[in-house]
């Protein structure tokens, strides 16, 4: 089990919207839709993605990195170094 | 015609492996796979919408706006403001 | 004679106002200060670094990409060229 | 005391550092230096202040946030829920 199972629904139910928004992305550059319109779109399926992105650590941290942390030592440390490198490549993404 | 249009079968190709990345973090989360693993991928799957964003702003640039430019006055300094209200969005996404 | 000439005097008010941000930070961790505080006025430095940078690139866009687009063929080609990957190094940085 | 306490002749270090950086971008300015190389300087200055951030936010994890977890009860829940919103002001700055 991990942080975000108690609410795998509404990150499914975010991804499936994600999933559609591409999927309309696709549609407007095959519709020649104007290059402006289909960036906007692009921007907000970004920080949809951020979104889920920024719940699932939430969770993560409290869930998985707090037991880690409740065991001390090397888990603890291992645990956190992990999280840390997520949200680095998170920032830089 | 826009400036992605020559290029409409590589954006096409993008997006859809982008579909197809959304459609396996669902399978992750579906499947109780570790967050940390899930944001990797959500990473990577930024990344790459924002890649297609920055190919279609190039283009854009060389074609809507620089045609723009070329006929001056009112429509140029719109298309540039425009232009730069998207690399905001970009930026800021 | 650059894009941003004609504004130089506000870039140069804001750019003066982030040093004074950054000289903010280093007494804040002086000081002891609190780890959330001092990373919430990282992120009001960067948003304000990021603002300058838009602004300079509006006037680029405007200005040097404009003219070297008045001009055509390679200049204008080299140009665009050059203004998307600063795009790229600003969306990725 | 707080976490990034042990690393604060580094912080100090790196915030001098960048404090150079900006003084630098106003100096480029001041002497009308072409528009993109400005820009390459604040991308640089940007990513030099995000590395702090990723820096102090570690710290942070490893410290405040690991105590409050030891805690655990509101203590933990707060601190957890301050640094997640630290970590989306950072991802969206």
């Amino acid at each position: 089990m991990h942080g975000y199972t108690d609410n795998k629904d509404d990150h499914l139910r975010r991804l499936r919207r994600i999933e559609g928004q591409v999927r309309g992305l696709a549609r407007m550059v095959e519709n020649d839709e104007y290059c402006i319109d289909v960036l906007t779109q692009i921007s907000a399926a970004t920080r949809a993605l951020q979104s889920v992105s920024l719940n699932l650590l939430d969770e993560h941290l409290k869930h998985c990195v707090s037991q880690a942390v409740a065991e001390g030592g090397t888990t603890a440390d291992d645990k956190i170094a992990e999280a840390s490198n997520a949200i680095a490549r998170l920032v830089r993404s």
